[in-house]
């Protein structure tokens, strides 16, 4: 493919076990000649001043330039006087909606073999407005968030989802029986996008009924969307259902259709530089990227040449119980394609 | 025994199935000749001015006065000018904490056979404050509050709970990494009471991968603590690992040593007055009543009579796959007494 069909995409390798996985992604891309070509951009080394975190402006630009991204493990250096990574991220780029697609690997045993579903998280209000405070000693508050146009524009990209992943059923997560007004107003506006996609179910689950048929039968569920910390939760709980966060994809969503694929486990000090991580979480991400840009003949070809080498099992890294390394199992993926 | 050995508890049978379930823990208390003497009460047929709800003042003076009693499920009529009997019963009588044993029954299968967990729910205040406004059309807000003295309170009554029950490790579930001060406080406040228990190992888990880590591996638990919300969703999420709400007990402590114990399922209308209703929750939170009175020998026997009627398999209700009456499963557990 000539020069100018190639697409420009950030990459931030992130730190610990961040470099080994996105080496794994890049060596996968290139052996299916994806056109992407990375802009690798590095967690910065001291405080920049403008995104108020160790994130750099240039990488934050990198993102909104060119619209796509894929990101590993980033760990937030402890100390005061600046943002978390995450939630810089999630601020500056208004990445609005965390997606992520939760399926029973095959051959990966879990006590879950029936497990398809998609979590549509809001991903910048709610309970994470950050505003907090102490009313008297030992009285302290904290201030949960809902906007009619944040959860509008959310309960508008799970439907829209639904409609165009073929899925045929979009569940909103709620506690409105306790938080009348915030939840309430999050309902409210998940039926009124509902009512524009009357091909698609619709229907309303109480948050701790919701975890109990989860874990009862998962099966139940299709599109799941929800406030931000029932949606951190159930994303979580759904993780754990088909065998943890190194095997489960999630893509941000911001406004202006920009996407940053990202893993969700953490950057794994312990393990890093061993060639012993397991890439999958970071590969399965890329695949979502790649859906967003609507390559999805790469995407299918990438993400069944990884689910076919963890069915297979002779290619198994030790998270998963087998004695492979990083690049033995990439390899192993790269021979699939 | 004599009368004077006989302890007077209140009863609500409650709504739908209710009053069924209650007959069977009659029966089984007069079979197993438990010194207890029933004071029955029913929900209202209008609001009640002096609790603002469909709650008599009476029953609400009847638990005051026998300090234990024991609930059936209670639907909220819906309409407005009345609180939820619910959130009521919690706040009249200060219920602050909300136990849950959770355990796998010998004999009834589910995905699990490894829980053996306590949740242990602040009760009172968190998320459930009721303190919500609109600041702004499209902009809703609603406080969370947590305080030192409630915070306090339900963390001595995890930690006394597991010094003398034999539990041996409290954890508590917080997401204090976004909600530094409310959440952040309920921790200080578990630090501040587990230091006078050293023989009890303590944890802190954030609540998304305490999710996790359930659904994954839930004999990781032993005596979980947490704030208003975190123990709704998580004790659901529990009581999901072993069959649902049909079979886990439950029992509300206040303040001056009050017992409330009951069963969290609904109400099942459907079914009401059908004999088809599964006793099993409030028949087993009748247990924990018996325990919080010291009466183990008691609560022993119904506990294993229960359990051995489960575990037989030979006498089950619809819920659980079986064909057998309210009456027969009570009937059967009387015959193992
Ligand atoms: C690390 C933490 C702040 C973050 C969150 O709560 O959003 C994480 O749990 C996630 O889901 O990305
Ligand atoms: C019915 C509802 C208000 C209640 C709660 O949220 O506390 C229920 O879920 C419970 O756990 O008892």
């Amino acid at each position: 493919s000539s020069a100018t069909d190639t697409i420009r995409a950030t990459l931030f390798p992130g730190d610990g076990i961040g470099p080994e996985i996105a080496e794994s992604v890049k060596q996968v891309f290139r052996t299916a000649e994806v056109p992407i070509e990375w802009e690798e951009h590095y967690v910065g080394d001291q405080v920049d001043p403008r995104t108020q975190s160790f994130l750099t402006w240039e990488s934050l630009e990198s993102v909104r330039r060119n619209r796509v991204g894929l990101k590993g493990p980033m760990a937030t250096p402890i100390g005061k006087g600046h943002r978390s990574l995450n939630l810089t991220l999630r601020k500056e780029l208004n990445l609005y909606a965390n997606v992520r697609p939760c399926y029973s690997l095959p051959g990966y045993k879990t006590r879950y073999d029936d497990v398809n579903l998609i979590t549509i998280r809001e991903n910048t209000e709610g309970e994470y407005s950050g505003l907090e405070h102490q009313v008297v000693r030992g009285v302290v508050e904290s201030l949960k968030i809902i906007t009619r146009q944040a959860s509008l524009r959310v309960a508008e990209y799970a439907f829209h989802y639904a409609k165009t992943h073929g899925r045929e059923r979009v569940s909103a997560i709620h506690k409105a029986n306790i938080m009348q007004k915030t939840d309430g107003l999050f309902l409210k506006c998940c039926r009124e996008v509902a009512e524009k996609y009357p091909e698609i179910t619709y229907e309303e689950v109480v948050i701790d009924n919701c975890c109990m048929m989860l874990v009862k039968n998962p099966a139940l569920f299709d599109v799941l969307v929800m406030p931000n910390l029932y949606g951190d939760i159930i994303s979580d709980l759904c993780a754990g259902l088909i065998g943890g966060l190194g095997l489960t994809p999630s893509c941000n969503i911001g406004e202006g259709g920009i996407a940053l694929a990202e893993a969700v486990h953490g950057s794994a000090p312990d393990i890093a530089g061993k060639n012993m991580a397991n890439p999958t979480a970071l590969l399965l991400s890329s695949v979502s990227m790649l859906r967003h840009l609507n390559l999805h003949d790469k995407a299918d070809r990438i993400q069944d040449a990884i689910l076919n080498t963890i069915a297979e099992g002779k290619y198994r890294t030790a998270d998963l119980g087998g004695t492979s390394t990083t690049t033995d199992f990439t390899k192993a993926i790269c021979d699939h394609l």
